[in-house]
């Protein structure tokens, strides 16, 4: 990937950012605000920047006089970084520098990659879990007429030291067609045993050699998204890879509404086939696309939250959102993934993450076993946010968890103008102190629509540090600006004048909103505490933090620590994995070792009900100001708002 | 069973039968000529016999005189014995007593019996396939929300010293329910593995306490009949049994035909549906018969020859009629009975018997676990004599068996009125040796419909012993009666005049029926003579012989030697073990000791192919004569024809 440098002046602020970026999102990553109202469709015409050095493609439009455009005035927004950038922001933007200069340290971002197979063999976690193994066999005679079966197996007995075979049913009625197919020159596909004691299964037999083709599946069953990916088990590589929302969005957002639904009659059915009819439109585009054939695909590994494993396993879920919240089974036998409805061959093995509790899923097992924190010597808190936060804080040592309830907001749930993470939500924001106009920058860079998880936090962020909010979300009302008003008793900021947006509505960011997402951050933080203080550890002890999740890959540390909702700490030492459940998908499918270690694992995992443990409503308490009740727990900012006051008076 | 005594006049000769059997069934076990053509439906008149002693129920007829009734003459084959008896046999039918007394030998048959748990524990074979646990589990608290599942395991194993436990998918999607309907008291049903390294699985659950109710289903997949039963596994007992013919039927008599349909495009998929269908109907009657709750069902044993188990499980088997006659698989991996299309629950675990080869199939193998070869010291010659005969040598050092195709003429099939052993075959026959007159004796006490396999046998070796036939199965051209004639350049015996019988034509049988009996012994026994030959043994090496099969039931066992289908041998040592394919099954039912040793005597089992051993044509050869061209193998034989020779000189 190529990487520029943009200069902005005259903050002599330098950032590197990658080839096909914008100068808007550039500048809002380096903590420069240019006034910006459409989201990045260019219509507003607010974010003139002059470009003093350097490429960029795009950017001229009619908002700009021929004059300026000569001059080489162009729309941030529309400029895509073409090479190293000098761009110089127009004074009518530049007030307070020194103020901006405080707003935001560059966001840090790494990511825990998925291992490889040389990873996996270094650290000694490689156990092949599909071997494919050709034989060419004798012809029967009247002399040696065996079954087709037993000339098999004694066959890889003896060329490739396979013992302890077992078969099964699917695979004796190819195997007569099959082995004739190709002169008695076949292909087994050995799926190994997870303990060493186990029998190894011939789960397929195709006809010729096809030892170099071997592929898996790995998936995610998100309560809102599903992805997929088609692993080559040779290479270890992902071959194609897609995401679908969940069907089961119909019949409720999330897995208490789901569970409600399960309940009724024909319910538990349904909604288990709706889960399997997304996982075959992801299962037919992955295969189409990575261009296997299907025949050569073996195992799928499955992981998801303990009410969507039960719901696609069509397992009764009602007892999961009932006290005391009893799952029906954390650890799931190998079930053939045509017996669930999938449509891949009656051959493959459908293996099924365990989970710890009715609300630590196989989804966190998965993230557990992926992100591998069940083997580092440093104490690490891996947090997932959606509308459940799961946390699980340990190390190679021990490990403990919970989960807890934080409300749809940071899914743009609840909001007055919240939405998903989709085209048209305001996912960047930042504002100018003195005129209060705001920089926006929507998904898809179209006009905005409304506003996603990870913008609400960048902008109540934003706004508490710059005092325009309190500690307690309200906005400060002797503030003189026609964006702050009060609707219906409510008051609000404007973020797009309806003209500017897509819904011919003002775009508005309320305090019931900001409520909400206190209210939200408060839970996880009190979660965080709670589990800290049950294992006799505090938040200092904490070295190291996995993000996981959609959420977690989104979301700007700088500010998720400015609102209280992740400890403040170097952001160095906070890592996103993405996608954890199915990065734990993957590399199970990969290597059995990962399979055998992970139930181990979910043993150790101990869970802890937050809504049992009674320090946790003390802490809850606590967490709902911004960052917290006691601003010591977050240095930094402290010092930061100390400074803006010293500049302010 | 009450047993009475009858004593014939004038011969001196008396036998024991049981209560409700008829005079003249009596006469023929005695070898007592009474002349009979209407297969004992009283419309003949001919078997008049006078009771002086004991009493009948029955046996008066219009055909008798008012004063021949008060005489105390009654119909022989209406005549029910229910005393100890004295019968003269009327001066005008009792000519030549001496030839008579030399006709044959009461019949003797002893049946091996199933074992029961007693004879199996003491024999060291009982190790229980199936137990049901019944736990009284704590409810969940907030403290202790284990999953149910986990909690129903770590109950069984506080309890019950229960590990290695493993659980199905089927059992977890009804834990959540069960294990609240009695107050969180259930039981578990735990299948345990055939060996003893492998895990206990938990099949089912439910609510309170059925540890006493516990059932089996043993089945025998016949190519002609199926067979059920409901197994207590508690008691042992055989709680309900029914036999019903295989759909089957309709797409062809014998295996090969059958093979030849499943080539045809969806000729597998609708025999592996017919076949299925026929089970079910066994199941629904046996079920209800027993009155178990199919719940309480857990696991069904079918046994059948390799065709039958292929066709069944959708396996191809057109390589099995085609040299060189190669099985798609002898072993099969347990399979969930309601994945087959079994109406049971989906927790039943289906266990098919494993085979030796093509034509030696699971039915045989199930016998020689059920008549116990493999484990006694005599060397024994196991039959099972149907359309294909298997035979079986060995003891419990080592097993050597083939199988040979007799044709349908033991079935009645290729005779001119050939029929099953069903309502109206003769069954039984005697000939009159002045007149040639018959005593015929009908399934179902009816007017003769045709000849069964059993009766064929009988025909033919009382016909030769009399020298009514010769050594090659031809009539005597110079005997003087109008049953022996010539129809359409074949000779023939009318058996029935057609107004005796029940199809309006005279029942005969014919030289052709004879050399067709003749060839289906020869195979027969030249397949014993050559399997002993390539084991290194003769004929007088048997110890014991077992007979299998419908047929080996209703065979009588001095006829068979004299037509020489078995060797001459003591009938003391000649045990019928009736459907030992069903005994198997039954047998693998209540005890997992016989599913581990199966696998063992299975690969003991050293099978012949006779098409390919050399001296199996010379056998054949020589064996298609009466009894066989050398005469001294059939030392008692040989001995009765000379002295009948004396008497007649």
């Amino acid at each position: 990937m190529t990487t520029f440098r943009v200069k902005f002046l005259p903050y002599d602020t330098d950032i590197e950012i990658e080839d096909g970026d914008t100068v808007i999102r550039a500048a809002l990553e380096a903590g420069v605000h240019v006034n910006a109202s459409c989201g990045g469709e260019g219509v507003c015409g607010k974010c003139r920047v002059l470009i003093e050095g350097g490429t960029v493609e795009g950017g001229i439009s009619e908002k700009l006089s021929r004059q300026d455009q000569e001059s080489g005035y162009r729309l941030a927004c529309r400029s895509i970084v073409k090479s190293d950038l000098v761009v110089r922001i127009p004074v009518e933007s530049a007030i307070d520098s020194g103020v901006l200069k405080l707003q935001a340290a560059p966001r840090r971002t790494a990511h825990i990659r998925d291992m490889n197979f040389e990873e996996l063999k270094e650290k000694g976690l490689f156990v092949a879990p599909v071997e494919k193994k050709y034989v060419e066999l004798p012809a029967p005679t009247a002399q040696d007429n065996l079954p087709d079966i037993t000339r098999l197996i004694s066959h890889l007995q003896l060329e490739h030291d396979e013992h302890r075979l077992e078969v099964t049913l699917a695979m004796i009625r190819k195997l007569p067609q099959v082995i004739r197919e190709d002169d008695f020159r076949v292909t087994a596909t050995l799926v190994r045993p997870v303990r060493d004691v186990g029998k190894t299964r011939i789960i397929n037999v195709q006809p010729g050699d096809t030892t170099r083709q071997s592929y898996a599946i790995a998936m995610d069953i998100g309560t809102t998204t599903i992805y997929g990916q088609v692993i080559d088990l040779i290479s270890g590589e992902v071959l194609a890879e897609h995401g679908e929302f969940n069907g089961q969005i119909s019949y409720g957002e999330d897995v208490i509404s789901r569970i409600v639904y399960a309940e009724k009659p024909g319910g538990l059915v349904k909604l288990s086939e709706v889960v399997i009819k997304t996982v075959n439109k992801i299962l037919a585009k992955i295969i189409k696309r990575s261009g296997v054939d299907p025949e050569n695909i073996s195992t799928i590994t499955l992981a998801g939250n303990t009410t969507m494993t039960q719901l696609m396993l069509a397992v009764d879920p009602r007892h999961i959102r009932r006290a005391p919240y009893v799952p029906a089974a954390t650890l799931f036998p190998p079930i053939k993934a045509a017996d669930l409805g999938m449509d891949l061959g009656e051959h493959v093995a459908a293996l099924v993450y365990p989970a710890v509790s009715s609300y630590v899923g196989g989804d966190i097992v998965a993230g557990v076993m992926g992100s591998g924190i069940y083997r580092t010597d440093e104490l690490t808190l891996y947090l997932d946010v959606g509308t459940n936060a799961e946390i699980v804080i340990g190390n190679k040592d021990w490990l403990a968890c919970a989960a807890c309830s934080a409300g749809p907001a940071f899914e743009g749930g609840g909001l007055k103008f919240g939405m998903r993470a989709a085209k048209g939500a305001i996912e960047d924001f930042s504002i100018d102190p003195v005129t209060l106009e705001p920089m926006l920058i929507t998904i898809g860079n179209v006009r905005p629509k409304g506003i996603c998880g990870s913008g609400l936090i960048i902008m109540v962020a934003t706004m508490f540090e710059m005092g325009i909010i309190n500690n307690l979300g309200k906005f400060d009302r002797d503030l003189d600006t026609p964006r702050i008003r009060e609707d219906n008793g409510v008051y609000e900021y404007v973020l797009a004048w309806k003209d500017d947006t897509q819904i011919d509505r003002d775009v508005t960011l309320t305090e019931i909103d900001i409520e909400n997402l206190i209210r939200a951050k408060g839970a996880i933080y009190s979660g965080c505490m709670t589990l800290l203080t049950e294992v006799g550890m505090s938040i200092e002890d904490i070295e190291k933090i996995i993000l996981a999740g959609g959420f977690g890959s989104y979301v700007d540390l700088e500010k998720a620590m400015t609102i209280g909702l992740l400890p403040e700490m170097d952001t160095a030492k906070i890592t996103f994995i993405g996608n954890g459940s199915l990065m734990g998908a993957k590399m199970s499918s990969l290597t059995n070792r990962i399979r055998r270690d992970v139930v181990e694992v979910t043993k150790k995992m101990t869970n802890f009900e937050l809504s049992d443990t009674p320090s946790y409503m003390d802490n809850y308490v606590a967490a709902l100001f911004l960052p917290h009740t006691d601003m010591n727990k977050f240095p930094k900012l402290k010092a930061r708002m100390d400074a803006r006051k010293g500049l302010k008076q």
